[in-house]
């Protein structure tokens, strides 16, 4: 393969367009050490064309790398625009610049509090949002619309309380469990999330290290930014992996991945149901704006709305006619446990059960995708009496709840209401992208830590010793939206202050 | 007709008053190209002296139009006020002098976010509130009293959550439907809104333009700051249109109206039933007050209340003997569907039906009207359950409903609680003022790209297929006011901080 | 009676003590032009030695006037007190100094906003807030305990919302009624409440004048700050006005006191009940503390509670021994309608017909007394169906309520739910210290306009129209707290923030 | 015993490791005017060495004696680390330097409010905050995780609302009652919390004397800083005292403590069974990490968990695997009244009657140990309707509660619900902080006035009078979470302002 220096590709950055008006003359940019010409590509570009001006004549691998699988380029390009190799000696001599956003990160980094300092998940989250880029924190902390879902996630275990029994011999308590037929250190997963590398430039393979700390199960995703093999490589002989799907509207490409992933050990088989269509994510949609917005367009002026593209792009992969024919189909090309992820109603639980599905994730999609559905926790007990109701539970039918699980209790109320374990998704990025494998085994060990006391506190032995009884479900059904504020009456009013403080005004 | 110069219009600007000490001397104006002497009609002005007196000898036309329907003049004025008309060469000679509040507006346009940055109805409501005038701001956006109702509008949606199934074909979805017999793209339409020239110079004319996009209904109001007849020239041949009516004390004037809109092809008549006195707004009522405080009057004296004269100079137009006998008139005067606009109960629904009206819309006035009123959508599932329980739903009978919705999981919510459509007001206003006709325009393909998105999330592929079992409006009727806060365990009570987050003191 | 001059009261200042330690050799004082001797009086006075002494040598008659009875020296004093008169000449030759206080106070008047800016009882307190002195303010403002009563009373009206009913015919809406014989305007009266000087130079007088222009009742307070005579004085001979009765352990003094009101045509007799002892104030207490603070007193060692000693001093005056029984005796000293006020069960309302009272008044002393009382408005649905019940309400029973009516809507409630008027209190006093009698005219002209309006919109042309069925009540009894604050997670949460709208940090 | 100067002591201060890198050569410190060689013991301190280092060759009394038993030393050292003792004349001759933090507090002291400023606790809460040391402040304020429970233990108060009857003789009321067959002056006891001398340097004593004061009952805590017998030998003859008791591994060590105290006169054993496990008190945690945190430790690595090793070292010594069984023998081996401290369910309360206990008190610990659990008082009413279903009220079993009690009202409505009275903790440790004893007692005549005052306006003149029917639970189970809020609305929303408030922005 050719070498060329970085010079030469300095110099194939045209962005003049042609007489024709709607080609570019010459582009070229840099991937992992490879010199693409992406003169013709660009206009095709499912991201948009500005981004690649960006990096004309430049190397791009760190902005390419978290939000492209790494075999994409082989995949779509042909091999001829692939024009040579950097010069690795010329550009190894180059001084390297650290950019404004480096910097900012790089200090952030290290004036973040010691690992040993954080004591809860908000801690860590508090810390990502410091030390992630824009676009990183944008992509993972948004949610669906107003974001409602999202925070009903967490705050709807606010309303199961407890009922702690006393005098019960808790000196051993053990939260060891089984996930379809894998024994299990605690009753905790953790779950697909998209793009890792936007967090920590290993990516994946990070929470597959954790995980084997922890002796529990990582679930792959689709939307890995490492590749699938790389991820499995990574995993320890006695580690469980599972595998996230997004059903492709080319079955084909669909049964290539999930047979490839029997061959690798896979032990279940989770198909996403709940994102027929991307949400909509606002927070992310303006972050990516902001990125991109050019100085050259005039402002207020309408153009092809590039979000909506994107979205459509995704859309035409994840195949929205996907029914529950094609779960029948599925089970005919894989022997794997097939578990329906994004059940959201008791009613569909029902029928993934009597599909042959060995088990269901109650799942919002961590509340990006549809606002004001229900939390998995919201719904979990009417699930469970729904399946028991027509004795579905018998065979082993398992299920699970990801969205909002954020303390050692949060696990407690969801064995409590039946489920077999929790996944989780925000948590585990945040703790790898602020610490690394470091992090996350960190963060695991506050889960367990305080899933065991609550256990000992609330007079619990072992997972079966966690019983409906000991939690109140009262309200869990209840969503309290306050009256609007009185506005004239509260600042009329003269609030109260304790001696020995100051008045706030 | 005479030709005036501007400077002998200047002169005539007398604020004197006469030996009688109750008229002026000499007062002249221009509007619309036309000098008219006022002097006499001073101090029969319904919006009080203050205002005429302050373009004395200028031209008032900016602010006489959007407060103003356009033949008021030649309605109520005798011929003789007109004096001539302004010399045009020479007004074109002066040099424009821009005033602080023209500037004002004018950098808060060239300052606001580029279009394709507007994500939902809320962005465009912090944009018109920066490039709207403080009149036209307060008259928008207040609602009566503490805008209790105003603000439940929108809450009322935030009760209702969603029942998503999954694994449902929804490769394709279709939001269209049919309104009073008009095939519509979406179930929604732009309401009747009065002055939408304090908005946009345009006025109503950009929403039948936007409407027409679209190709969803417009409803025409009584108190349009555009004459009726442009804004029914402005729409397409194949565009519908509603007529919404104020009925005036006069039956004949309303009489006249009826028969005119039908002959210029409006497809239904919606009489408005919820304003026999203008509700109380005390936002708009302030700014009023504030625009028009003269400095000459004592401070703290008391005068005749300006504003009470307004409201009843309005309400003696408005007919507070409005019954039901006269909705049996009406169907003798016109063969349009008639529906009533502005019903806020059951008992209501079902009198319309059995008047023979062809529908109704649920409607409390987009909380402007009756503090306290509840919101459509809180009574909607219980006026539809007394129609059905009549059976007066079988021959037709179509229930609308208007206020608060400001997301397509909102119009979602109120197909499956039986609405046929839901009517948009300050949504189309702000869009309007702030970026026109593509405002608009862009605003819609909001709503439907939210509807769209929610319906392939919630598994339904038609209008058809959404049903109550897909909503949980447990809590739907509950109006949860909170204990007044504990300040001094509030202010004693030390706040936790997550790591890495600055203490707020 | 002998003149003396300023400048020999000025000498008799003396605040050293006597040989004995405990009496002050020479103290004098001007009240309305009299000087007396207080040197003995010194130190039996129930609201403690500091205020007096504040005042020795000089003229105290500011101070002294809004918080006691005109009539207080000769009911309490030895004639022989009084020691001569002063020299009105010369005290009106010596130049007036204002303090700093006095010029607070009038900059504040000077700087309020015009009367006709007023639109509601929530601008009104607001002013009061500016205009009054600290110690009246926290007099007039201060509620029990934490003040969640206080704040409830008019929370309360915001659970019950309205089903308003359309085209009803109203035309001519009529607020006028009955209240205990009494034709009135509008079915609300000036409640009792004390101390009206604090306020006003003028006191209850104000209220009365205010009355008489919109023909509604006043009811005197005992505690007034004007005399019984003068206020029944200011009275037009058409005006009805009642009495608010604090019972004296000794009951020949109460008997009197209703003899003479009596005779002077009083029309009501209101037995206050909710008083055995005085509420904690502590807004109230912490003012009085800052006020007398002296610089003598060495920090932080305690001394004989001043704040109680004058509770204690009213809890005499005041009978805790008052019961039903007592109730009886009032009935054969006069003829007058009598009504307990201070209900707050519906079983002690069903007892006061029993006893064969003419009604009851449901308060909690304006949130004064007993924090988690209930509102009036919260039990009266209650009261109304066990009066109902026991078939107590065919004689003309009549139930009122006060605490909280802030709006028409307030009043419209009240009335539907079953009372025959309301009391309003705290907004009264806050328009008279404000704008005098323009003030309190205005807030009463609102109130009526307001409930005028609500009928019209309610479709209720009378007030027998309004009905039970028009409010809706189901969440009337329910007291929502809202789960601690999970300050973590809020801390953590990134907010959304429309377009156009700058951060908040 | 040997004298040493201060000199001599602070040259063995030798931080240097020796040869085999894991002793220090040379460490002594003063503790109570005697020198202790600690270099052997050093790396078996439990609470770290960090600790004892900062103290090399110094004083330590004051950092030592707030937590550590005042007797620890000779049982846990051997006698010859005692190698002589101080010279306290020369001590005395040094000059005193004053520290930052000793300055701080001294300030803070000077600057609180006079006592009788004081109207709540509140105040005194607020207080504390300002003359507490971080350390302390940080333990006694922290709770469990989120301190939801510690906040829900006074907000449950506030769904109780109240029914005051009136017209009933309340001259006389009377508060006083009898507990475990002792007559007290009040239902209100101080209850056990462990390290007093942290917030006073006379530590429980002075707890002990306010107790007197008041003719209250003073529970003593295990781990109270003072020792045990100086307690009790602080407590007047006629003064009852009752024992907390955490259950040692080691039951000898108990049956020793039991009998010892029972000995002494304690009348009442309450062994607390709500802590198998310490809760995670994060405030406390992050406190710790901030004072020890080392500079010679690289940041962001961690090491083993001094917060975790300190609180396994506290669960061996509380014994987790308490059970029914050990309360029957504790029967066996003491003849004092034996009740269960921290039973938080119906079920277990009538465990405790049924396994022979005198009673329970309803308890979480001050929610310092599980979140989510339920307060006190909410379960109250169905322990109560539990006990009597089975008849276990006959003999005299008492019901205590404690956590929350904030007001006097929150005792009436403990009494009203069936408690014989209720537990103080965190408000006198508070007041005792504050302003030591007559704190205390300031806080206890607070408790008592309130009360009185309550019992007043509900009607009741004993704590016989105060009956269920006197309040109302209809809530007092719903636990309300609000929606998250709207924050696009809220933000676009354009608040009321009453007139002559100035805008917050």
């Amino acid at each position: 393969m050719k070498v060329i220096s970085p010079q030469e590709v300095a110099q194939h950055n045209k962005k003049a367009v042609s007489a024709r008006h709607d080609t570019l003359e010459d582009l070229w940019i840099v991937l992992h050490g490879k010199v693409y010409n992406l003169t013709e590509f660009l206009s095709e570009h499912p991201g948009g064309q500005k981004i690649i001006l960006k990096y004309a004549g430049m190397d791009a691998t760190k902005a390419f790398d978290p939000i492209h699988p790494p075999d994409i380029i082989e995949r779509y390009l042909s091999p001829e625009v692939c024009v040579g190799q950097i010069d690795q000696a010329l550009v190894a001599s180059q001084p390297k610049v650290e950019t404004e956003e480096e910097k900012r990160v790089r200090l952030a980094h290290e004036a973040k509090p010691r690992l040993d300092e954080m004591y809860n998940t908000f801690d860590f989250e508090t810390v990502a949002k410091n030390v992630l880029s824009p676009v990183a924190w944008a992509y993972y902390s948004s949610g669906a619309d107003d974001e409602i879902t999202m925070r009903e996630n967490h705050n709807a275990f606010h309303r199961i309380w407890l009922k702690p029994r006393v005098l019960v011999n808790v000196k051993e308590v053990d939260v060891s469990t089984t996930m379809l037929g894998t024994k299990v250190d605690m009753p905790l997963y953790i779950t697909a999330t998209a793009l890792a590398k936007l967090g920590h430039p290993d990516g994946e393979v990070v929470l597959t290290q954790a995980a084997a700390k922890h002796n529990i199960v990582q679930m792959i995703p689709t939307l890995a930014s490492c590749s699938f093999d790389d991820i499995v490589d990574a995993a320890l002989a006695t580690q469980s992996q599972w595998l996230q799907l997004y059903v492709n509207a080319d079955r084909q490409v669909s049964q290539k991945f999930v047979e490839h992933a029997e061959k690798r050990g896979i032990k279940g088989l989770f198909i996403t149901v709940d994102a027929p269509q991307l949400g909509r994510r606002e927070k992310d949609m303006r972050q990516k704006y902001d990125q991109e917005a050019p100085d050259e367009i005039e402002r207020n002026k309408t153009e092809v709305n590039r979000n909506e593209g994107a979205a459509r792009a995704i859309s035409q992969f994840i195949d929205p006619s996907l029914c529950w024919d094609d779960i029948a189909w599925f089970r005919t090309i894989t022997k794997m446990p097939i578990l329906i992820k994004g059940v959201q109603t008791a009613e569909d639980a029902v029928l993934a059960a009597k599909a042959g599905c060995q088990g269901v994730v109650l799942s919002n999609h961590g509340g990006r995708q549809l606002d004001f559905a229900p939390s998995a926790i919201e719904i979990l007990a009417e699930v469970m009496d729904a399946l028991r109701a027509e004795c579905l539970l018998d065979n082993g039918f398992e299920v699970y709840v990801d969205g909002g699980i954020r303390r050692g209790s949060d696990i407690f109320k969801a064995i409590a209401l039946g489920a077999t374990g929790v996944g989780i998704g925000r948590p585990a990025l945040y703790a790898m992208s602020s610490y690394g494998v470091d992090g996350v085994d960190h963060l695991l060990t506050l889960y367990k830590n305080e899933l065991e006391m609550v256990m000992r506190l609330m007079g619990a032995r072992t997972l079966k010793d966690i019983t409906r009884s000991m939690v109140d479900i009262r309200n869990i059904k209840d969503h309290f939206v306050a009256n609007p504020t009185d506005y004239l009456a509260h600042h009329a009013y003269d609030q109260m202050l304790p001696r020995g403080k100051l008045s706030k005004l």
